[in-house]
């Protein structure tokens, strides 16, 4: 199992999950994400190659032409970070922390076609995977060791994909990653100062001076923040105060699948189809409907590798003003 | 000029330095690091393609072998991220704080040797290279508008670097970088509890418990952290408590170029020359000596691409405990 650790230094989680029998020579060869299609774990016909899926949707359109027999698909990560089984026996050593490495790691295979990418589907197919993490977080949550559930996506080599085959990851931890608390953290005391939510504010702000918005509709605003740590990078915000993705409905959650097509499509077009990462920032899973928090999503096209020493020192040189790239975003001719 | 903009939630401080003239095609053609060595504008004999310099180091052995006319040269970074002329004018608007980038951004060019890795230097050119480190810090810290001084070295492409030929980089900053701010907190509030540097107590920890220990001497210890976000992620500590780098003795100078460059060569040796980063976490330069906080170097070797959603949550997946990866480096043989 693997160990949860705590940075006596800074109080930051690591998760220490061994890949047993990786040897140091393993590390120098880059693996490429061209294998055989008929040996990729996410398609049809393969599903015996990952481990016994945990949830599946399936439409009646999918059903008619018989692609395959499913349209969104669950399953453990075959080399879980965190698994399921076990008590976390939280304890210490000197000045150590840590615990056993209780949660949970999923895949979400978003669809069965091998060579769609995320922005390439229907908006009722990205309805349907947002429906699933919903889902997921929901059922998760009954977990009360389970304090934060993790939804990201890695698309394409450099942003850390393994497999070409589109698919999003989970991660649920008894902890609440370092990030989300400084933002929660942040909220808080300006909620505490001014009674207002944050996010809505930003939201009001950006609305009147209109220079960093790339899209916006009734229900959400998709925008480039004011001190973006990378080029390019976007966030998407509902309008309306939510702080648990999970809570969202339907209608909303279906505007979303449109927004999310639309702004990764800007991005593919203008960027000329980049690796990204998109994360998923919600509220921690246990708490009730908080008034400071609201949950966005964050879009971080991967242009630049100039990112060494930001991982050290948490200091980012952006070289794209966010109104710069917000007017080119924008621009960008959608052909839909 | 460029600008300093603060993340109205976080708090996080990031440079807006717009590289003029860049289109957004330019983002996907992937440079590499071979040009033409004739056109290497950190080599002898071209000078002149570089800002005009602010400090070399010029030993009589290079003179007598006439290689070229120094051993290591500082210049202004030709395209600063910060700039040294003009005021700070701390400014706001609504929930957002800026201020213009003043600062310094300088290169130091380790060796006149195009072909020579850091690794490959002599101790005693890594001795002149940590000792201008030294006096570009004394330097710089006259100016009391920069509170912290950043050194830091992007070695490979996968770590950032652009140019092939070795050299480091410096940022002088009118804000203390997150990181460093969340170690010093983190260390006050030890300090506050304990009156002790946690750092010392750590060293102290660590010698007992030997696991993860890489290489120690009177004056250094190299160690694996007990929770570190990378694999084979290396820091080097003097034993000695200092808070601030550049108050480091000569002796002590002369022996951490011996241990990093052992360290560096067990690095290279063991993960076949990867690319890799280190950074200087030293004190904030305008501080007088801090009881609890203790300079060091991070060494993080860039094998994994992994790192997408690390970026946005905080939350890091190590798939090499350190034990195992101290265990691997301690037994690297060393031909020298």
């Amino acid at each position: 199992m693997s160990e949860l650790r705590k940075d006596p230094i800074v109080g930051r989680w690591v998760i220490i999950s061994e890949e047993r029998g990786k040897r140091p020579s393993d590390w120098a060869s880059k693996s490429n994400l061209k294998p055989d299609d008929k040996m990729c774990p996410f398609c049809p016909g393969n599903e015996n190659r990952t481990p016994t899926e945990i949830m599946t949707v399936t439409s009646s359109k999918s059903q008619e032409q018989s692609l395959s027999s499913w349209d969104v698909r669950v399953v453990p990560n075959k080399f879980p970070a965190l698994s399921i089984e076990g008590d976390l026996e939280r304890r210490g050593y000197g000045n150590y922390d840590m615990m056993n490495g209780v949660g949970a790691h999923e895949v979400i295979i978003e669809t069965p076609d091998h060579e769609k990418g995320f922005a390439a589907l229907e908006v009722e197919e990205i309805f349907e995977i947002l429906n699933v993490y919903r889902a997921r977080i929901m059922d998760l949550k009954k977990d009360k060791r389970l304090t934060y559930v993790l939804i990201f996506k890695n698309h394409g080599e450099a942003a850390g994909a393994s497999l070409e085959h589109s698919h999003s990851q989970l991660i649920a931890t008894p902890i609440i990653p370092k990030r989300v608390i400084e933002e929660l953290e942040g909220s808080k005391l300006f909620y505490d100062m001014k009674e207002r939510c944050i996010f809505c504010d930003l939201i009001q702000q950006e609305i009147q001076l209109t220079s960093r918005i790339v899209s916006i509709d009734e229900h959400y605003l998709v925008v480039e923040p004011f001190a973006p740590r990378f080029p390019y990078e976007t966030w998407i915000l509902p309008r309306e105060h939510f702080s648990h993705f999970e809570n969202m409905g339907e209608k909303s959650c279906f505007v979303m699948a449109q927004v999310l097509r639309d702004t990764l499509c800007r991005i593919n077009l203008l960027l000329d189809y980049p690796s990204y990462n998109f994360i998923l920032h919600t509220s921690p899973v246990q708490r009730p409907n908080l008034q400071e928090y609201h949950w966005h999503l964050e879009i971080i096209p991967r242009l630049t590798k100039i990112a060494g020493f930001e991982w050290g020192s948490g200091f980012y040189i952006n070289q794209v003003p966010p109104e710069r790239a917000a007017s080119e975003l924008k621009s960008v001719e959608l052909i839909n």
